[in-house]
């Protein structure tokens, strides 16, 4: 699997320059994502593409090869497959679709002659029906999508049984600074699925968190048994859908496994140590926290607000979700009324609006919660106004010299252009995780203490 | 109350060029944001501020003033307003805070004998305790907040209780590309509450959908009765907060109102035909879709996506929320399957990967689906790939020329920077509403549904 994810020397077989082809995008990835291995394009009919050497075959390649990206038609594919089998090729990624995905069981037969020479050659295959993966941390893109390499490098693997939502996920992150290490499409699941990723995620040195996003799996004791095995190690947070009755035809049909009924997945899961979100955008929130955050030793959460609206909408949330807007021991509550004049909110909720102009004080109140013994976690909420400008440095050496003994969730707004490099270095120092809304942040928080409790029953 | 929202002239009452005093930047929201009227800084202790000649009091004024800003301590209001009464200022938007919010009884007492001073003068005022207000359509930036006038025009109407959640969806809405024709902080609400701004609303040319954030109202019959009075006219959406224990307090004490008990209200904004969303995002979600979108005749809806596990995701929300993933006409099935290879979904939700480069196609697709009688609505999801990035221009002919005659949301995501204009481009034509996640989307549609049965009950 290193070789596959990390490869030497990548060839592509069907690589093309007309651009109504897949193979011209695989290789448009490849080379305009960086990839600084040797790359082979393959195409029996073709002497040069993308400007390199073509090869009719991966037996001809003058290097030999890791990893093979094969984008041919379906009927190609098991000629294709031997060739990588006979040239030694460590790993392949199978873009081609019209497997056991499509209505004619001709798919399913090809499927199964197929698994059986990457199985007897021990080549681990990505697909069939995959729009590929990419390693961000080896700025290898072997997708049909160039513009993944766009997505910023981070500690999160993104594992899907949908191109779609990798995709989906896949921009959204970018709108959210959200950085992966892996994001790969499974596809069909030929002979890696979910629990070979996790078996080979866990020991994969970038990444820190596990997303999973799944339709259905064959035989989902294999990756409870490897959530198992290393459980403790990494956090793995899932999000099934299928959850209605139509989403569950659609995904049995789509991904053709049969093993759909949610609420055994849910429970299974659970068992496992596995996190269950019901969401897209919650799998990306609960990944970045568990990524970047320490776990509260308890349901005890302080909220910390700069204006008492968001603070509300938080609390509510943190209720819905089992955690507690603990009283604050005797001592910080009477630090904070030193602090904070008679004007608003002093008891948990805080609302510091009183002290924006006071970097000192807010800096006080903050400290004074964080020694607080009844706070397990912080949730800090802060709103741009042209007076506050200043309050995000004012507290910015604080957060970081805290390094979240115990976690720091906020939803720090501002328009656009304004805060966002300030709380992009927090992030990457992680100083904090931050989101777009208070009610998403209380959300990761609740996820953080929910993954500790996993911990604890398993 | 149009000349407080569409004022003639402005006096900032407090104004200041030490940027640690409100009053600068109220000034400077005024200047910054282009407000084309007579603007007269009021200070006794200036000659000129903003570089604009400053008069010591109103009533010494050159130009009769419509709207009065004021931003000076509590203890001089009441003196301040009756300057005002006698200069007959139209419109009063009282940022000052230190009134009923605060622990001290005199705050209450103060609230009291301004609000008389208002009420005799029949001057309606904004606030106390509020940052302002924006009328984006006229370039009035009332508020101590510059960045308001970064926010896009629109058809939507903000009324909200709360600073921080106005500043919070003020710049959601600008990455969202959202667009306000007012956004207005009640504050404590002297004499303009939720009721009178609902009417006034309900006239305003400007304003399509009404969105209210609410913490607590003193008297919330007459919002429900302005709602009823109102009803059919124009879309209102409320979010409460404090659904939990503590919100609900700290609502109470935050705003000054006794009138908590959140479910009192759901049910009361329900029999007043205004729809009710549980979060901050979806406040402004369900606001975007109201004020764009038909609404749909029932709750059957098709789902046409690029890629199949968006769809999933979709299906999931739209059958948790009571929309109908409908069986297609038979005349509607058969086209389909006339136009789409038998290698995905063909049935709903409908998988148009295999049509990626046959724009003919898929437009055909969503015409079929466009005139079938059980579809009373269209959700519309495309992830971008390298591969289709000329999709969407395939079929923005079709969506604008189609007019949203049933609606069409959409989770159209692509990206920073590839498909954001012709997506905005379709939003302002009103072809369809676009949202982040195909969740979001979907609920999106079940507010229209929900707003639709709301109208029904009335």
């Amino acid at each position: 699997m290193n070789s596959l994810f990390d490869p030497k020397s990548v060839a592509v077989i069907g690589a093309s320059d007309n651009p109504s082809k897949l193979g011209f995008h695989v290789m448009k990835s490849l080379v305009k994502g960086g990839y600084e291995g040797s790359l082979v394009p393959v195409n029996p009919g073709a002497e040069r593409i993308f400007g390199i050497k073509a090869f009719a075959s991966v037996s001809v390649s003058q290097v030999p090869i890791d990893l093979a990206i094969v984008v041919v038609p379906a009927s190609l594919v098991a000629g294709v497959l031997k060739e990588c089998a006979a040239a030694r090729v460590k790993g392949i990624v199978l873009i081609t679709a019209g497997f056991k995905e499509i209505d004619d069981p001709a798919g399913a037969v090809l499927h199964e002659e197929i698994a059986e020479i990457a199985n007897q050659a021990k080549i681990p295959v990505i697909g069939p029906n995959t729009f590929g993966m990419v390693n961000l941390r080896a700025k290898l893109n072997a997708s049909f999508t160039p513009e993944f390499s766009m997505a910023n490098p981070g500690d999160i693997a993104l594992v899907s049984q949908s191109g779609g939502i990798s995709h989906l996920l896949g921009f959204l992150a970018m709108g959210d600074g959200v950085g992966f290490s892996k994001i790969v499409g499974l596809g069909n699941r030929l002979n890696v699925d979910f629990a070979q990723m996790a078996d080979y995620l866990m020991d994969d040195p970038d990444t820190r968190a596990i997303a999973l996003y799944v339709e259905g799996i064959d035989d989902p004791g294999e990756l409870l048994a490897a959530a198992k095995r290393h459980a403790g190690k990494k956090p793995i947070v899932a999000f099934k859908s299928g959850s209605g009755s139509v989403g569950d035809a659609a995904a049995r049909s789509h991904t053709g496994t049969m093993a759909g009924r949610h609420e055994i997945y849910s429970h299974a899961f659970k068992q496992a140590g596995i996190l269950t979100v019901p969401r897209t955008q919650a799998l990306l929130d609960a990944a970045k926290a568990l990524a970047a955050c320490s776990l509260p030793g308890g349901p005890g959460v302080a909220v910390l607000s700069g204006q008492a609206g968001p603070s509300m909408a938080a609390c509510d949330v943190c209720e819905q979700r089992g955690l507690e807007i603990v009283r604050f021991g005797t001592d910080t509550q009477a630090r904070i009324n030193e602090l904070l004049p008679p004007l608003a909110l002093r008891t948990n909720p805080v609302d510091m609006g009183p002290a924006w102009y006071d970097a000192a004080a807010i800096k006080e109140i903050i400290r004074a919660v964080m020694d607080d013994k009844k706070v397990h976690g912080i949730l800090f909420l802060m709103m741009f106004a042209s007076a506050n400008v200043d309050a995000l440095t004012g507290i910015s050496g604080l957060l970081r010299e805290w390094g979240q003994k115990k976690p720091v969730v906020s939803c720090i707004l501002s328009p656009p252009g304004i805060w966002d490099d300030q709380i992009q270095e927090l992030e990457d120092a992680k100083a904090l995780v931050n989101y777009a809304t208070p009610e998403r942040a209380a959300c990761a928080m609740a996820y953080l203490w929910e993954h500790k409790l996993l911990q604890r029953i398993m």
